[in-house]
C-alpha cells in the first residue's frame, strides 16, 4: 500500500538539504511555488524534490535517489537488459578505480576528461603512494584486459556491458539528473573483428535507447550522428538520440552509441590473428545511457501541479482513493478500495489505494499528483447511491457495482467506468495516456523545429529558441565559428546531431553559416 | 552459445594481470597447478582466474568481476531483491561520497572504519575545499535524511535498500571476493517505532541471507548473534550467518544482519511524534550480503579441477557437447545437440552446446569442468550406434533417440538417460546435485566442528583447525584474554557466534577460558 515511504509532505528542514546554492522556497501546502513557463529552473527543482524523486545531499552536484525514481530507473533496467542479453552482450563489473597511467594512455580521450576526474590521494590518514582516478567512463579501465583476453577471431566478438556509478566532477549548474558529479549509468563495450559488425551494433543500441525514450518515457527523440566537434573523445563516430526542452529551448543529448573505430584498439594493442592466421586489430564500440533519461523525462511532461509519469514507467498506475463521508460506511468503501486494487494487480496493473486516515480525500488527490501518477480512482458513497443499493455486500458485489470515477493525470479528463469492464478500460485508458503523452510532446518539440537557410534566419531561430534544421557543409572549423560568433550569457549555438532521416537537400544549397556547398542537413541549437 | 567469452584458455601475460603479489603460475594445458588440499592460497587464486570469475587487476586488492561471475550474483540478486519488496522495502540510491563531518558523527562506528577509508582530495588538478570520503557503508550517508523524512509515526517503519559499491582500503592480504578494497553488495536500512519490529526484521532478513547460502550456495551457515567485540560498530546487537572453510580451518562471516538499537537515532536526532503526541526515537536496522559470499562458495565446493558451481546459481546447468569422430555425420550430431539444447531451455534448464571447431571434445570436458558447469552432456557416433539407426534423422527423431551420457561435475558420475525422460530426469538430477554438494559440504564442515570445555581442549582443538563450540562466560575481556593467548602467525582465535540453535548448558558448566559460570555455547575459531 501507498505511503510508506511518503514524507515529503512535512519536511523538517527546507527542501534543498542544508547548505545548497539552489534552494526550493516551499509554501505551505502541496501546490508548486513557481511555474514551468515562468521559471523553469526553480520549478524543475521543485518537482523533482516535492515529488520525492530526489533529495539534495550535503555535497554538491551529488543527489539521492528516493524510490520513487529508482522504480522507474529499474523498469528501464529490465528492459535493456533482457534486450542486450538476446543480442548475447554479458554483464560483467569493472573496478571503480583507475591507475594514471593506463587513464591517460589515450591522449584525445583523457583530454576530454581529465578537468572532471576526482582522485583519490589518502587512506585512512596516509597518502597513497601514487593517486588513483575514479572512473569517469571506463574505456581505459576495461581495455587493457581486452588486448589479453583477445588472442584470436574464435574469441570475437566480445561484448561486455556494465551497470555502476561514474563521477565527473563537473562544476558548472549541478542538476538533479542532468548534470550530477555521480550518476548511474550502464555502459556497454564491445569488439569485433570487422567494421560493418561494429556499425550494425551501433545501430542496434540506438535503436534501444529510441525505445527507452519513446516507447517507455514518451519522449521523442531525434537519431543522428554527432559533429567531429561533439563526437566522443578518442572515438570514430558517435551516434545518439537528442530531446529537446521547449522550455528552455535546449537540446539535450539523451544517450550515445559509439563506434571507436580502431584508435582504442591501437593504443592498448587489442590485437586479434585472424583466420588467415594475420595479425589484426579489432573494431570496437562503447555505448551507454544514464540516469539522465529520467530528467529529460521529468522536464518535457512535468506541469505546474508536478511530475506527470508515462504508465510504463510508472511503479504506481492507478492510485486508488477512497472517498468516505460522515454519514457512510466507511468500512465497505475501504473494502472496494481494496477489492480493486486486487483485481488492478491481478490483471498486471501496478495499483495502490491511499488508506491514510490522516489525509483528507483532497489532500491526496494533489499529493498523487505531485507524484505524477497517471490514473486516479476515486470510490466513495456516491458511487453506493449511484448504485441504490444500501447493502454493502452488494457494493462489492461485480454485477451490483456502480461507476468508478478516473482521473487522469495528464489532461485531467474525468471518466466514470462500470465496475464490470474496469480492468479492460483501464488497460485502454493506460495505452491512451501513454501515446498521449508521446503525441503531446512531440507537437510541442515538432513546433519548435525551424528551417532556415541563412544566417539571419539562423540568429532570429535561436533568439527564438528554436531547434534549428539547416543545411551546413560539415567542417569543423564552421561550427567552432558559429559557437564564436553565438557566445552569450545563455550560452552558444552547437551542433546536435545530423539526422538520419534527412530532408531532401536540392543541388546548390548553400551552408547557412559558410555559405559554402552544404553536405547535410544538421540540427542545431543552444544544449544542455 | 558457449565460448563468447571464454578466451582464458590462451592467456597473453600472466594471470594474474601483471604487477600482482599473488601471481597464479600456470601450466599449459586446463588443468590446475596447484592442489586444494596441498595449497589452498593458490589453488583458490587459480580456480577464480581459470574458471573466468576473476581478473585480476592493476590495482591491488581491486578485481574485476567477469560475466560468470556476475550471473551468479544476479541470481542471488533477483531472489534477495524480490524477497525484500515483498517486505515493502523500497531500493533508492544514495550518493557514494560522504563529507567528513557526517561520517564522524558516530564515534565507536568510525572508529571502526576510519583506517580503511578512501579519501578523495582533488579534481583534476584543483585541491578540494574538504577532502571527501568514499563510503565505506552508508549509515552516516542516508542517517541525516531519515532525520529529515521521520516526523510521526506514520512516517514508520521507513524501510530502504541499495545495491552499490563500497570501498574499505584494506592492507592486509587482498582475497578476491573474500577481502578487496572495492567490492558489490546490498545494505539494508530501515527504522521502526518499536525494538520488537526492528527484533523481527532483523531475523527474517537473516533467514533470506541463510537461504542465499544454504538454498543457492549450498553452503552449511550457523545462524546466531556476535559477540560484543565482534558486532558492528555502533549497534546495539549483530547477527550473522557463519560458514566456515574446512581447509583452512577459517570461520568466514556470510552476511550480518545488526539491530543498531537507537544508538544512530540519537546521533543524527531521529526522532517522531508517537500517537500520543510524545517525541520518540526510532529503532533502527542495517543489514548487508556481498560478492563475498561468492568466494565462500568457490572455497566450499570447489575441487582439484577447479569450480563447482550448485546448479541454482550456475547461469549454465547443462553444457552439451558433440562428440564427433571421423566417419560420423557431424552435422547431424551438431543437429542432436541443438535440438537438445533447445528442449532443455523450453523446460527451463539453463543450458547450451559449446560448437567450437578448433577445440576436442577432451578440452572441452575439461574446460567446462574447470568453470565448475554442474552437468555435461555428451552426444556422439557412439549413441547413433547404439540406436541401432543409420538414418540420422530417425536419431533426431524422440521415440528412436539413444541413450544421452550425462556426467556430473560434482562426483564425476556418469549417467545413461534415455532421450524419452530427458529433461524429467535432468532436472531430477539437477536436485539432486544441489542437494549432495549441500550435504556434502555440510558433512565436511560437521566434522570439524569440535565440542570442547577446557582450555587445553580448546588448545588443540585449535592446532587441529576445529571448528569449535565452547561453553564461555559471555565476557569481553575473556575473548580479549583468548585472542592475546592465541596469537600466533596464523591469527588469533576469536569469537564466530553464539549459535541461536544452543545445545543443553547444564547447570555448573564453566567457562572453558575463564572457568567462571557459562552462560551460552559459542563458536570460536581463526576467522577470514
Amino acid at each position: 500500500m501507498a505511503g510508506d515511504d511518503a514524507k515529503k509532505s512535512k519536511p523538517k528542514g527546507n527542501a534543498s538539504g542544508g547548505g545548497k546554492k539552489k534552494e526550493v522556497k516551499k509554501e505551505t501546502g502541496l501546490g508548486l511555488s513557481y511555474k514551468k513557463e515562468e521559471n523553469f529552473g526553480e520549478w524543475y527543482s521543485e518537482v523533482v524534490v516535492n515529488a520525492e524523486m530526489i533529495e539534495y545531499y550535503d555535497i554538491s552536484g551529488c543527489y539521492i535517489l528516493r524510490p520513487w525514481t529508482m522504480a522507474i530507473w529499474e523498469i528501464m533496467q529490465a528492459f535493456f537488459d533482457a534486450e542486450i542479453k538476446k543480442m548475447k552482450i554479458k554483464n560483467c563489473y569493472f573496478p571503480l578505480f583507475v591507475s594514471p597511467g593506463v587513464l591517460e594512455k589515450e591522449k584525445d580521450h583523457i583530454e576530454g576528461f581529465a578537468p572532471e576526474v576526482a582522485w583519490v590521494t589518502k587512506s585512512g590518514k596516509s597518502d597513497l603512494e601514487v593517486p588513483i582516478a575514479i572512473r569517469p567512463t571506463s574505456e581505459t579501465v576495461m581495455y587493457p584486459y581486452y588486448s589479453k583476453w583477445i588472442r584470436g577471431h574464435r574469441d570475437l566478438p566480445l561484448k561486455l556491458n556494465q551497470w555502476c556509478n561514474v563521477v565527473r566532477w563537473e562544476f558548472s549548474n549541478p542538476t538533479p539528473f542532468i548534470r550530477s558529479r555521480e550518476f548511474l549509468w550502464q555502459e556497454g563495450h564491445t569488439a569485433f573483428a570487422t567494421k560493418p559488425e561494429a556499425d550494425e551494433e551501433v545501430l542496434q543500441i540506438l535503436e534501444l535507447y529510441r525505445c527507452i525514450y519513446e516507447e517507455f518515457l514518451a519522449v521523442p527523440i531525434i537519431k543522428g550522428k554527432k559533429s567531429e566537434m561533439e563526437k566522443f573523445a578518442g572515438g570514430l563516430y558517435t551516434t545518439s538520440v537528442e530531446a529537446f526542452i521547449p522550455n528552455t529551448g535546449r537540446g539535450i543529448q539523451g544517450a550515445t552509441s559509439h563506434c571507436l573505430g580502431q584508435n582504442f584498439a591501437k593504443m592498448f594493442e587489442i590485437n586479434y590473428e585472424n583466420e588467415k592466421g594475420e595479425k589484426s586489430m579489432v573494431w570496437q564500440n562503447s555505448w551507454a545511457y544514464s540516469t539522465r533519461t529520467i530528467g529529460v523525462m521529468v522536464m518535457v511532461h512535468g506541469d505546474d501541479k508536478g511530475l506527470v509519469l508515462p504508465p510504463k514507467v510508472a511503479s504506481v498506475q492507478v492510485i486508488v482513493i477512497p472517498v468516505p463521508y460522515k454519514d457512510a460506511d466507511t468500512k465497505g468503501i475501504f473494502d472496494a478500495c481494496a477489492a480493486t486494487v486486487e483485481s488492478l494487480c491481478g490483471a498486471g496493473i501496478r495499483a495502490e489505494a491511499d488508506f491514510r486516515d490522516n489525509y483528507s480525500p483532497g489532500w491526496k488527490y494533489s499529493h498523487w499528483e505531485v507524484k505524477g501518477v497517471p490514473l486516479r480512482i476515486e470510490i466513495g458513497p456516491k458511487d453506493l447511491a449511484n448504485n441504490q443499493a444500501s447493502n454493502l455486500f452488494s457494493f462489492l458485489h461485480l454485477s451490483h457495482f456502480p461507476l468508478v470515477r478516473a482521473v487522469r493525470r495528464d489532461n485531467g479528463a474525468k471518466i466514470d467506468i462500470s465496475r464490470v469492464n474496469l480492468v479492460e478500460e483501464l488497460k485502454d485508458l493506460i495505452d491512451n495516456i501513454q501515446q498521449s503523452l508521446f503525441d503531446a510532446a512531440k507537437q510541442r518539440r515538432d513546433s519548435c523545429i525551424q528551417v532556415v537557410n541563412t544566417w539571419d534566419e539562423f540568429r532570429e531561430a535561436l533568439n527564438q529558441r528554436k531547434l534549428i534544421l539547416a543545411p551546413w557543409c560539415d567542417e569543423e572549423e564552421v561550427e567552432q565559428d558559429v559557437k564564436a560568433r553565438t557566445k552569450g550569457e545563455i550560452g552558444a549555438a552547437k551542433t546536435l546531431c545530423s539526422p538520419f532521416d534527412q530532408p531532401e537537400l536540392p543541388e546548390g544549397t548553400k551552408c547557412f553559416a559558410s555559405e559554402k556547398p552544404a553536405v547535410k542537413w544538421t540540427y542545431w541549437g543552444r544544449s544542455y
